[in-house]
C-alpha cells in the first residue's frame, strides 16, 4: 500500500494539520478527523501547560492516536527555534519535529541562514527535523546534508491561500530530494494541494485553508481527497498535453 | 446529501466517463468502476450494432446500472447530429442524450450556430440534450432557452490534456445558468478536473485524461476522488486570499 | 515595412484607442497622442451631434489625421446596430466600420448569433464591419465569411483589465484567419498587450487600461511601446522554453 | 527624466544584456546595439586574454561607450567567485561586477550560503557586487546587509525561457529592497521582460531570450521596448481589475 515514511515513522496519510485559527480546541479536533490527517503539528510556544483552568489541546486530540509536531512557530532564530525544541523534548518526549525559523513578521519567509544552522544544531543533538524552507533547490539539498528529516518549501506565503507559485521549484526539489519533500504553506483551496502532490511531494501541510473556510469540517475533508487525488495522479502518469485537440473516438470509420 | 439532477434523473457521482481510446472494453469497464461514474458516454456512430462477432461494450458495462449517455461524436452539421440521436432513441430508447455539433476536426470545438439548431429541434422532439459548447456565457444561455438540459462548456480543446483555460467563462456560465454546468473537455489531469468543480461546476465529463494515463484505473479513481474533493471545496467556502503572510499562531503573547 | 491592412486601410500603428471614461477631450487627445494610435473608436450613439455648445471631440482629434472608427457600443440586438452604422454612414460617410452587439449588461459578452446576423447585413449593405466576438475559433471562421474584414476576440470581458485569460483560443482564431485579428476587450497593462501581440494578432484595441490609469499618458506610451514590443518579439522567433537551465557560458573549458 | 543608479553609476537604460551563445562578436554586438542597453556583462573565465589571434569582444563592443559588467558565471564557490574577480579587477579595474556562485550545473541555482559569504568578501574588499540570487525576500536582505549593491533574483532557470514564475516573491524583494532589484535569469520573450518590470524591478538582465531567438537583432529590440513598456506602465499606476464587465460607453443616456 501507498505509505511515505519520514525518519523511521510510516504514515497512511499525506495530509498533516496544524492547531492554529479554529474556533476552538473541539472544532480543530473535528477537522482533524474529517482530514484524516495522521500527524497535527503545534506550535510549542503556544502550547498552555501552566494553567490548568484552561483547557487542553491533548484533551480533544489523543496524542496516543495522533502524532504530535511541536514546530517553532514564533521563532525569529536559530537559538531561540532550538532552546523551543528542546523544552519541547524535556516535556513531551519528541524528537520528530518541525523547525521555522522565520525572516520577519510581514512575509513570514525563512530565514534559511538560521534555519540551516538550526537544522545542524538539532541533528546533532538528535533531533529528526521536519525543515520549513524556501523553495530553493540548493537549499533543499544543503537542509538534507545538515540533517533534515523532511524538506517542506513554502508553495507561497504562510496563511495567504495564493497557492503554489512556482511549480518549476517544487518540482526541481522534488528531483533532488531523497528525503520526503511536503508543501508547507499557501495552499488556498482543494486544488492547490493536488497540484502539490502532482508534483511529485510527498504530502502537505496545511492550517489556514482548512481553518478559515466558512465550513472547516467540509474544507477538511476536501483536503483529504484532494491530496489523495494528486497523490494517484501522480502514480498514473498523467496524459500528455497536446497544442490542437485529439477526439475520443476516431472520426474516420464512422457509421 | 450532495446530488444533482439533470432532467429528472439524481446522481450522486458528478464524474461522467467516455469509451474512447481504452485498450479494450475490459479496461474501459474497469476505469468506470474505479471512477464511481453513474454516467459513461458513448459516440452512437462507433457503437457495434452489427457484428454478432465482435465484442459489445454492453457485455462488460450494465447498462441496467450505469446510464448511457448517447453523443453525437464526428457529427459536423445539426443535420447529421439530430439523425443520429434519432437513431440512437429507436435503438435504445434513450431521450437523455449529449449533443456535440464539431465545426472543424483540427480543434474540435462545436460549432454553436449548429449547436443553437439541433438543440431547438431535439427539445422539439422530445429529446433532453446535454450540449458540449464553447465558454461562451451569452451562448450558453441562449442554449438554455432552447431546451438544453445541461450545459456543458469545454475546458480547452478536446484530447488535449490543457486544463481549464478560462475560469472566469465558466465562473460567469456557472452564475448565470439555471440548469447543471458540467465541464467537457480539457482536463488532464486531478488538479484541473478539482479547479472546475471550486468553479462551481454541477460536474466533470473526461474521456482521455483517464485513457492515455499511464495507469487509466489509478487516474479514474484520482479523478473520482478530485471531483469530490472539489465540490467539497466548493461548498466549504475557501478562505480569501492574502497579499502578505498570516501567522496560524499569533505572534504575540508567545511563552 | 511593418505594416497591417484592413479593408484596404493601410496602417503603421497597431494599437487602437478608445473615447470613454476619459476626464476630458483634451485628455483623451493627449493620450491618443502619446499611444500613437491611428485609429479611434467612437461609440456612435454618445456622439453630440446636436448641441452646439458643447465640446466635440472632432475639435480635439482630428478627424483627417486619426481614422474614426464609428462603434455600436450599447447595442443589443442585431437591428439596433445595424440602424446605429446606417446613421453613422449618414452622417459621416464611414463605410469601416466596428460593430459588437451584446448580449447583456453584467458581462457585456458579445451576442454571437446577433453579431453573425449584423454582420452579414452589413456586408451586404457595402459596410467594411471589423467585429467584437468571443475568443470561439468557430465562430470566428462564420464572422469571416459572413464579411468581417476584422475579427476581434475579448481577451477578457470588456472594462474588467483581467489580462488575456485563454492564450489557445487567441492562438487558434490567429492560426485560422486571413483577416486581421485585434485582441479587443480585457487588456489591464502593458504586458496582456505584448502577449496578445506575441500570439500573433495583428493588432489590439483597448480603452480603459488607459483611461482609468492613474496615469493615462504614460500608460498611454505604455501600450505604443508594449505593442511595438509583443510585435517584434512575435516576428523574432521566440527561444524555445526547456525544463532545466542552460548556460549561457559553456562550463567546460573555463580558465 | 527616468534612470536608475547602482553604486552611484547612473543608467538610463533598464537592460543589461549578455555576451554568451551569439553566433559571432558582430551578432553580439548589433544586438547590444538594437537593445539600447548600456550595460554588457561578461563571464571573466570565458575572456579571451592570452590569444592575440583569435577575435577580441572589446573590438566590437566599445568598453569606452558600453560598461562592461565582468560576471563569475561557471563559479561553484566563493573562493572561487572571489578569485575571478580578483583577477578581473587587476585586468581592467573593475569594481562594479556581478557575482553568481551556482549550486549545480542542472538548475544553475545559485547557492545561497556561498553567494552571502562571497557578497560580504567582495564588499570588504572595495567591490561593488550585483548578486545573482534565488527569489527569497530574507535572502535579499541578508545580501543587501552583506554589501551587495543590487540584488538580481531569477525569473526562472537560466536559459530556460519559462518566464517569471513567482510574481509574490519579485514583489516582496522589490518592497524590502532598497537598493535596485533586477530580474536576472529565465525571462523568454518580450511579455515575460514586461511583467517583470511591471512588478517595480529597476531592471532586467537577459542573454539567451535575445541570443537565441530566430532573429537575435530584433528581439534585442523588442527587449528594450519591452522593458520601457513595463517600466511606463508601472509607474502609470495600472487600473484596479474587475470581476465583471464595466462599459466604455455609459449605456444609459444613449441616443
Amino acid at each position: 500500500d501507498d505509505t511515505w515514511t519520514v525518519a523511521g515513522h510510516t504514515f497512511r496519510s499525506r495530509l498533516i494539520v496544524g492547531t492554529g485559527k479554529y474556533k476552538d480546541f473541539a472544532q480543530n479536533a473535528a477537522a482533524l478527523e474529517a482530514s484524516g490527517a495522521e500527524i497535527v503539528t503545534v506550535a510549542v510556544r503556544r502550547v498552555n501547560v501552566s494553567d490548568p483552568n484552561q483547557p487542553m489541546l491533548t484533551d480533544f486530540i489523543d496524542p496516543g492516536k495522533v502524532t504530535y509536531l511541536p514546530n517553532t512557530a514564533g521563532c525569529f532564530t536559530a537559538d531561540e527555534a532550538v532552546r523551543t525544541l528542546r523544552l519541547a523534548r524535556e516535556a513531551g518526549g519528541w524528537d520528530l519535529v518541525k523547525l521555522e525559523v522565520l525572516g520577519e513578521a510581514k512575509t513570514l519567509y525563512p530565514d534559511m541562514r538560521e534555519t540551516l544552522r538550526a537544522t545542524e544544531t538539532l541533528a546533532n543533538e538528535g533531533f529528526h527535523p521536519m525543515v520549513y524552507c524556501a523553495d530553493d533547490p540548493i537549499a533543499a539539498k544543503q537542509l538534507e546534508e545538515a540533517g533534515a528529516v523532511a524538506i517542506m518549501p513554502l508553495g507561497a506565503p504562510i496563511g495567504s491561500g495564493l497557492g503554489i507559485q512556482n511549480r518549476v521549484t517544487i518540482r526541481l526539489i522534488v528531483e533532488g530530494a531523497s528525503v520526503p519533500v511536503l508543501v508547507d504553506a499557501g495552499v488556498g483551496t482543494a486544488s492547490d494541494a493536488a497540484v502539490g502532490m502532482e508534483l511529485g511531494c510527498d504530502g502537505i501541510l496545511m492550517n489556514t485553508a482548512i481553518a478559515e473556510a466558512k465550513d472547516p469540517i467540509r474544507m477538511a475533508r476536501a483536503m483529504k481527497l484532494a491530496v489523495r487525488a494528486g497523490r494517484d495522479a501522480y502514480l498514473s502518469g498523467r496524459m500528455a498535453t497536446r497544442k490542437y485537440a485529439d477526439p475520443s473516438s476516431p472520426l474516420a470509420g464512422l457509421i
